[in-house]
């Protein structure tokens, strides 16, 4: 949590951290700022929570929402800086930084780096930026020790606002369903009453409109596809395919508070009207796991405990998975589950780039969803929920909806 | 325009170009592989054109669109990268990238680095990969010399694209200003049926409804700011505001594509029933300067030259400038446009940070938005349009709206 920063930075000896760009869309900046329109900005914060936010002045109505001290980039006219620089705008942009370092009060230590800019800038102006201030060192995050372990345990408002999103992610399934199942069907296929068939084009744009009216974005996009294409699992689905009864859909759904903000992710696999055997045999292998491991799943345990559990069961049932063949495109090919929050895929993980610190503890909110995926067969089937490890241990999901295959269609 | 980016290569001596990142929201990656359900993707390019795209293996078909070579990240399998550097991710993930270097066949020369990732992944990773590939350089471009200067000019399917987000923009604009003024009034402020008055947010909620009804994200926001909060250009508005006849609302609106792409940006300034004099006056200056500098633009000039001509016009009038004070906060506080495309702001530019090459020239999507500022005389005033450069040389103005301040109430 938030609350535990300070012992974190102690813990990895930082002194401070620097993070950089927007505060809308960017995690690291809408975590520590509470997001707004900052289309551009720089927190300066110290170990002890004091920090300075550096901001456009037009833009200052914005950044006084965080709370911390502020102060305009025109405190320092780039014009000033070129002329200083010899016209080299990365050292003029380096001498900007070392310029607000010391502002901030930090001049030496060892700074964490985070926030979502372009990769040549970062790379070229902390460059320079190190020889200014040889006393601080900036340190990249690669392994997500520091912010992401914050992160990684939720307090009550973010997941009161995490719930929201299941809210309104279910709210979303729910008009999707109403919406496929009250269709008209010609040939098998599902047709608008003019006779035009229902594209997958026509549904994500329905999904997009609820999910607006409901205050919420989905900047990852939905996917929705089927058949083949939904066992290829990262698939978004073919906008010009048609929905055929029985065809296996899968509907992955991860939407965030609008601005930028906390996520939520769900999935559910369809079929309208009737399943064939084959996809119902596959459907009650992922469920029997999916229920498996609701009950296994317990505090104090890696994470990636349950990704092993999940690779023996389905094994036993005679699938290929990525826990004995890394590269395989079918069977089990993922991993079973992630921390959600303003990152969707965040700490804790469960997969190969999991630490040996992501052991499921109250606070965090995590996904859990395997599936099975066989391209070349035309299906794949995956069940998910977002659940919230609560204080007393309980693994609860934050938004319920049926877990069924078979859609019956009305009429 | 993509055409030149060999010829622009050459000129800035770069073999090739990496690009990290998702194909989502982030430019440089959806400008050269066409976008998609990309959440973590490498494109390695050759100055020839010739490029490899490496990708999660889920996400294959979605890589496939783009027509570059594939490789999936799961030919470096990451545990014997770790191995292999005694598990340290840092140099593990600076390895994978000199692997896919080799694979690639760049192995040395000077490689521009571009797309919005972590900052500390990439100070840490690439600092890490110099050393080891030490005949290779990766050259940040902070000055925007070279993926920009390709974007800056767009060919007719761009434009084609930008326009459709245009006619999207002025849709949702003209829905708006119908839903203001068919509203009852109470007490000089907007109300619903039930008399409950109209908030700012409610107003936005429609706009991002009718964004996502017509296939539009607005994943910087909208500004809506009425009174005070409108003499704050960056300043998004305040939810709980309600809304008072005769008190000048700000409207601009940047919406994008939906999954990240092409954007468009508007700006009208309202007031609903009635203006009051001093809102005319500072309308009526405003105006003018936006017509006098629609028929000043020319190719071959530099985009600043005009914002030099916005702050004499707008002195002329007796407002302070930016010209001559760059930290003012009121009269004409910002610059007078910018370019439009993949980025809500991109070259070529007309303010401080513009280069000399930001020259007028066909094929460039620009904006032009005079504007004037007083926060504690409780009001601001922009007029904004994006104008396409014609192969011609004509500025011609993508998507059509009345410039007028004053909504008439209707009934």
């Amino acid at each position: 949590m938030k609350t535990d920063l300070e012992s974190i930075l102690t813990k990895h000896q930082l002194d401070g951290l620097l993070v950089v760009g927007p505060a809308m869309h960017n995690p690291a900046m809408v975590y520590l700022t509470g997001g707004g329109h900052l289309t551009n900005a720089d927190l300066i914060l110290k170990r002890n929570g004091k920090g300075v936010l550096f901001h456009g002045t037009m833009e200052r109505d914005e950044a006084a929402k965080s709370g911390f001290d502020l102060r305009p980039y025109t405190a320092y006219p780039m014009n000033d800086l070129l002329r200083q620089t010899n016209q080299d705008r990365t050292q003029a942009l380096a001498l900007r930084y070392k310029l607000m370092f010391e502002s901030a009060g930090l001049t030496s230590g060892r700074v964490g780096l985070y926030g979502r800019i372009d990769a040549g800038y970062s790379m070229a102006v902390f460059r320079a930026l190190q020889s200014l201030l040889p006393e601080l060192e900036l340190v990249g995050d690669v392994e997500n020790k520091v912010l992401q372990r914050a992160m990684m345990t939720k307090d009550e408002q973010e997941v009161a606002r995490i719930r929201r999103m299941g809210q309104v992610t279910v709210e979303v399934v729910s008009r999707t369903a109403e919406f496929l199942t009250s269709r008209r069907v010609a040939k098998d296929v599902l047709v608008f009453d003019d006779g035009r068939p229902v594209r997958i084009g026509d549904v994500k744009q329905k999904i997009n409109l609820w999910l607006a009216e409901l205050g919420a974005e989905n900047p990852e996009g939905t996917i929705f596809a089927i058949g083949r294409d939904g066992g290829v699992p990262h698939s978004s689905g073919n906008p010009e395919d048609v929905l055929r009864l029985g065809s296996p859909i899968v509907f992955d759904i991860f939407p965030c508070e609008a601005g930028g903000g906390y996520y939520y992710d769900f999935t559910r696999t369809w079929c309208l009207g009737f399943a064939p055997d084959e996809v119902m045999g596959l459907y009650a292998q992922v469920l029997q796991v999916f229920q498996q491991l609701s009950a296994e799943l317990r505090v104090g345990e890696r994470f990636t405990h349950f990704q092993d559990r999940a690779c023996q069961l389905f094994e036993a049932m005679g699938h290929v998975t990525i826990g004995t063949d890394p590269a395989t495109e079918s069977g089990y090919v993922h991993s079973l589950g992630h921390g959600v929050g303003l990152n969707i895929h965040e700490r804790p993980f469960s997969g190969s780039n999991a630490d040996p610190e992501d052991i499921l503890s109250p606070g965090n909110v995590i996904t859990l969803e395997p599936g099975l995926y066989y391209p070349e067969r035309g299906m794949g089937v995956r069940i998910e929920n977002s659940l919230w490890v609560r204080p007393d241990g309980v693994f609860e999901t934050l938004a319920e909806f049926p877990l069924d295959l078979v859609l019956p269609m009305k009429g």
